[in-house]
């Protein structure tokens, strides 16, 4: 659990909860991973990103008068591309939707109405969107999903979603003591590009991949170029952004006659 | 089981089976739903979708000399989002994963080594997902995914994901006799657009929606000017563009030094 | 899906299901597999027997003013006793009962209450037994189940239950292109003879066998004498018995003073 | 646990065990019931019936020069059936099995290759039967499956299944502590007889039932004219059919070749 | 199932509970185990150690005026720590879990509240406290847990806690004719005096061992002083206690003014 | 994730993972929980102590020369008995084994042998125990748990096992932010103290209690008297103790000739 200033939901008391809370409150969980992240990153790469930005975007969405909250993370997740490489901790489908379930049912027993996955793991993608509808469907909760969302490097030809350069960037800003830039290389899988349907997420065709496919170590993308202050600029952004996804969400309804 | 002409892997005894398939060989799995599709479609409209153009992509592609066939389709799959409405059916999360396992092992347990699944239902799409790199670990299997991919019609905002303008226009041109357009109403979502960030497959935030949250009989479009010639374009764009992606496929290595 | 003529419930509309089924509603389910059948069967023998009489069972029944219903068939089902043999798709136990819970949780959200396995394929035969006590504890329905049943020809000892000569004989009238009597070889398990005890289905002690046991190339029987005239006369034999069923079904009340 | 005299499994030490069985060694599981068995016999009916016909079973094989030996029974089973009826403990079928998958892989670290369910309950046929193909394609054991059969009574109709005339007299034979004829009365659900094709086992087509469907107290039969001595022969029949099947059990060979 | 007199559950009829047990009736679940337990005690030692010693208990608190009940027991449960050793037979948490949620469901369907595990076999503590909480939310029942428990001899250095003096002198009087104390040595793990908080139950660090981490053939302790009198002693001990145990379950509440 | 100088695991990358542990790294897991702990505690309290303990032991352990290591802690866990209480989240028990048997496999990918859980929750006790043998035999390594080991405050009578005396003065101590005294009231459940045999871990009668039942706030002990100076100390001896506890696991060995 991180120290925090007010918007931590596992910092209030139950009592504290239960009279704060309201069918208004927003409550915002971080998804990461713990898995290989190349020799320039920590494992824990994932999880920083989207525990500490979460953690910016709650307290200024806070700051805007949104009732937001941030719920303690979810460290260990689904990883399985990454089985390979030592370091790496992979739940299965299976127990990651159950244990997205339970966190679901207790935020049904709260008065929020509202969860949020804010993810910094791509392989995390498609279980969370599956959660998405079960934690609907079984709690009638409002449910919400969003990434960490980087922006590809130039010369990264679209494929850096692997401890590439914003990534890296990214945590340079967020955590400069755990980036290694010595031991980065350039491992953009640009033999990819000849294909032009097979590709990774909004690609037409899609396909089972495995981070050692694309023969490096452990990395998809190019971290060489990588920067604190790109990062701090991404950081921004991604902040921005989030505030006002939770500003939509805040205002969201999809019925016909629902307000916006 | 559809009767048809050649690459109907069931339709091959295992003999055969044993000495047909190869390595090079492809087996497309159509995925449907059995679900409510609006007063104007069929519950089965999904399934047949994927299950009729499967059929076209896979015969052309052979005729071609891509070495693919045809797998029983899955008919019943993840459609809890219209579990409110009669004549829905729908298999939760952890079976459908379960029985892809399944499947995934018996294609693993033959010569060839390709897996496609070909989906005709947005419901089915992440936990596919999930699919695709559970049977790459588990087997080993090349895993790859594709949708029945339908431009959202002039009216529909972007909007036309169930029953609308497209959708209708293929079933009208797969099979019209089970279409009946006097039912047919506009349901667009429009209010929906107010939204920025919000939205339906590709959007930044994502949502956990049932079919009933739009406040329509089940259709998240317009099929109102739906009409058979632009479902048999549609199907002709459809079919060309899954045997090109069959042949990207057949090429595919994402290694650094794999051929394509 | 099948095309098929007027009583094929997923060819319905959501709400023409909603208003054309009642309480008095019968759902018919297919249940085959795809399994080696011996070098002179296709894959899908089981399948295509129980989705085609099944077909033509509902027909007659409904043209005899019983109000029954074709559902979509179930194709993977429980065929590991084929395990070993290429092009043999099973699904473990957990997951196939698990997928026929989904299905009767379809059936009892319509009007109908009462849904019939019909059942091509023995490896089936006790898990959809379990199915029956199911689906009728959980949902209330009214559950049946029949198999199409297959005299043993003359010279198999009661040991025809695998690609046998009645299964060959219909496949020939039900798919004459599919099957290819040259490379059937008479495998009956005359060996089994001496023992008085332990046999298939019906003896008084039963074994776990898998179908390589017998020595064989995955069939037991013979279908050497098979021919689609016996087929045919077969087929109409198994439609006749399927359509007094469904109508003893439809009069069918256990308790003491239930109408007949 | 039964206290017993020799072939008792679990009465022999480890190292015991592993000096003493071999690959000839036949494991017999007694498999029961605890549930409603109308007001004349005892919840544990089908479980004193299958283990202590079962220990006469082994101990007569074992004097006979059959390795056999008696596994603790399991109690608690797949009476779902009677869950409307306070007494009844029900176990579901996904635990069973894998209790029994438990127990198969513990037979399978013996020397022991086989293993024979002696079954007193109509309940869990089904079940057991999926378990001897899963024990078998799991551990390669040889698996077996034989019930208390007990014939109708003339009075029955061939409805006596469940605490009726033959069940009954069997239970005052092993157990006349604990049946109580006064209570008993003819519940057989002689208007089932008007159904041709619907009934219990071995009906062309079976239904899901629960006991309390035939109006009845929890007893399906006549349960009136039982006595002791028709209890005693049934026994005495049962344990010589259980003797000779554990003969034909080991000399089953199912291959061609096999001997007998 | 053993005979008994009077308070076994399983040997009443259906009504005859119904109309015997009341919301103050205890049910008591003998757990056992079948594993090894060295060279001179039986495969069942922990089974019967239960069943026996809560069948006096239950006897001697019904004569005191205790509505107390005994169940069929748990023969076979969680003894993995001996799935290296032949004669032992294990159940997965998950299976065993689910069990006992079968049975607690079954209990919650009888008048009585109460149910109370006795338990012979230290591998399934865990698992039973996880049960015991889990049947009280799921069906509102009172649990309680007991464990045969047994000093450690004097030789044994608080080591004795499978197989070692205590358990054998138990059986010596509970079975005598099942213990051959011929074969005993002293396994007592003396080196593991040397450890000052890594320990069996109650130590401050615990470990996850298997019972042949000792060096020995699979006994914990020194059986070699174990004599039946001693056993007597225990044993008489142990009924002495559980039925004070009863007593005070009968008696118990929880709340801040419950009667005591 | 916290920040943290070092030893901790996550902030490793994978390279430096694979090239700095060895077969005598210890990998401590804290589990804590997010539950109700009475109005003076937050949520978290089970969860910071462990986190925050664990992270100091590592590192006075890593400064006393063993290779320790702190993994991401689990942060929702067995807390079904506040389940009762909004705030309250739990993981039911499948889903949390499930989830340590994902951990113990990534652990078992490191060259790293041994894990141990550092425990914040009473509730987890029992799961992580059932865990520590999954562990072993699943996977081959060392596995160790221990507590948070809070001694009773003098006026508890041994019941102050949630949110009392000594639990608030070491919440007070690591975050004294997040402790409101005015809320706390004495909660001792003192009229359990009439039960001789009854009660809490270690008690020879157990019982699955709920947090309600002692008709508190979610409390069960005195925090009336907590205070920072008293969880200095507290913190400070169970430093210590983890870290002796941590010297004595690196030099275990089960085995008869095991070093120490």
């Amino acid at each position: 659990m991180t120290a925090g200033a007010g918007r931590r939901l596992a910092e209030l008391s139950g009592p504290a909860l239960a009279s704060t809370l309201t069918a208004d409150s927003i409550l915002v969980l971080p998804t990461g991973s713990i898995e290989h992240h190349g020799p320039h990153l920590p494992l824990a790469t994932d999880l920083l990103m989207a525990e500490l930005l979460a953690g910016r975007i709650v307290d200024q969405a806070a700051a805007d008068g949104i009732d937001a909250w941030l719920l303690p993370s979810i460290a260990y997740a689904k990883s399985d591309e990454h089985a390979w490489a030592p370091g790496t901790f992979w739940i299965d489908a299976h127990t990651l939707l159950d244990t997205l379930i339970g966190i679901g049912r207790g935020v049904a027993e709260t008065p929020a109405r509202t969860i949020v996955f804010y993810n910094g793991h791509g392989g995390n993608v498609a279980l969370l969107q599956v959660a998405l509808r079960e934690l609907r469907v079984r709690f009638g909760l409002r449910t919400f999903f969003m990434n960490v969302s980087i922006p590809a490097g130039e010369t990264e030809l679209g494929f850096g979603i692997h401890g590439g350069s914003g990534e890296t960037s990214l945590a340079m800003h967020l955590r400069p003591d755990l980036v290694d830039l010595a031991g980065a290389v350039d491992a953009t899988p640009a033999h990819l590009a000849r294909f032009e349907r097979i590709g990774f997420a909004g690609a037409p065709v899609q396909f089972g991949w495995t981070s050692d496919d694309f023969g490096t170590a452990g990395v998809i993308g190019d971290p060489t170029g990588a920067n604190a202050e790109t990062g701090a600029q991404l950081a921004a952004d991604l902040v921005a952004e989030g505030v006002a996804s939770l500003a939509e969400i805040a205002a969201f309804d999809p019925r016909p006659g629902g307000a916006a």
